[in-house]
């Protein structure tokens, strides 16, 4: 099993995809018995989506599977999960969430910990970089993407 | 504003296209201002989605919306909402929730509850009659669309 710090540069990598299409710079990755299922990034600019987040579109690139794939899979994502992607995360049973940071938006950790989540965040200085830039670059885009005014 | 149970029909609708499409019948409408901005169904099966539930769906064909129109919006949908749908919910902070039924699937209707959204469940007969047959029909489906085994 590679480490988390191995599996964050997936995430990592699509994030940048994310931010030289001009898109929210969060990536993440569906990793099942340490390979890499599927890979996905924010698409609310490039496809003019509400609900393509990192995490969301990732699960939509790997397609329909059965609960035992879920069951094994772990979620890597650059930043902590918003109230829908949680609920992803949640609706699947994806029993493991690598989050790349949490100091620029924290999302669902509390509710996917007390439903059973293994929750791990790396405090990665690429990752909040990379939001701290965005950020403060796109204010209202951001605002956007998480239903804030 | 339309009652309640006018506003359902909408969501209706959708939920029998989807079923005459071969998918899970399950259908959404969002209402804005007594206006139905846009409606959606669920598209596991018509798309080979993981993500396209009625609700997300719906969210989905609304487009990109400032947080001042989900402020006035009203998510209708023909079952109590999944974990993800409840996120997508809980995200764009969509203050009402009109629920056809829950007694085939409970949903996040208490985690809605619990963040401040008004919450109706109509207990349809229309709506239980759908899943009723489709969950006879096709167990291995709708497991896999609730994330079970």
């Amino acid at each position: 099993m590679p480490v988390p710090a191995e599996l964050l540069a997936h995430a990592v990598a699509e994030a940048r995809k994310a931010r030289d299409e001009g898109g929210v710079p969060i990536g993440a990755a569906l990793v099942v018995d340490g390979e890499v299922l599927a890979v996905g990034h924010n698409r609310r600019v490039q496809e003019a989506s509400a609900i393509l987040h990192g995490e969301t579109d990732c699960l939509e690139a790997a397609g329909r599977l059965p609960a035992s794939v879920y069951a094994r899979a772990t979620m890597v994502t650059t930043l902590s999960p918003c109230d829908m992607c949680t609920g992803a995360i949640l609706l699947y049973e994806i029993p493991r969430v690598v989050i790349g940071e949490n100091r620029t938006f924290m999302g669902g950790e509390e509710l996917l910990r007390s439903r059973g989540v293994d929750v791990v965040v790396l405090d990665d200085a690429k990752c909040i970089a990379l939001m701290e830039e965005f950020i403060a670059r796109e204010p209202g885009l951001w605002n956007e993407d998480i239903g804030e005014p």
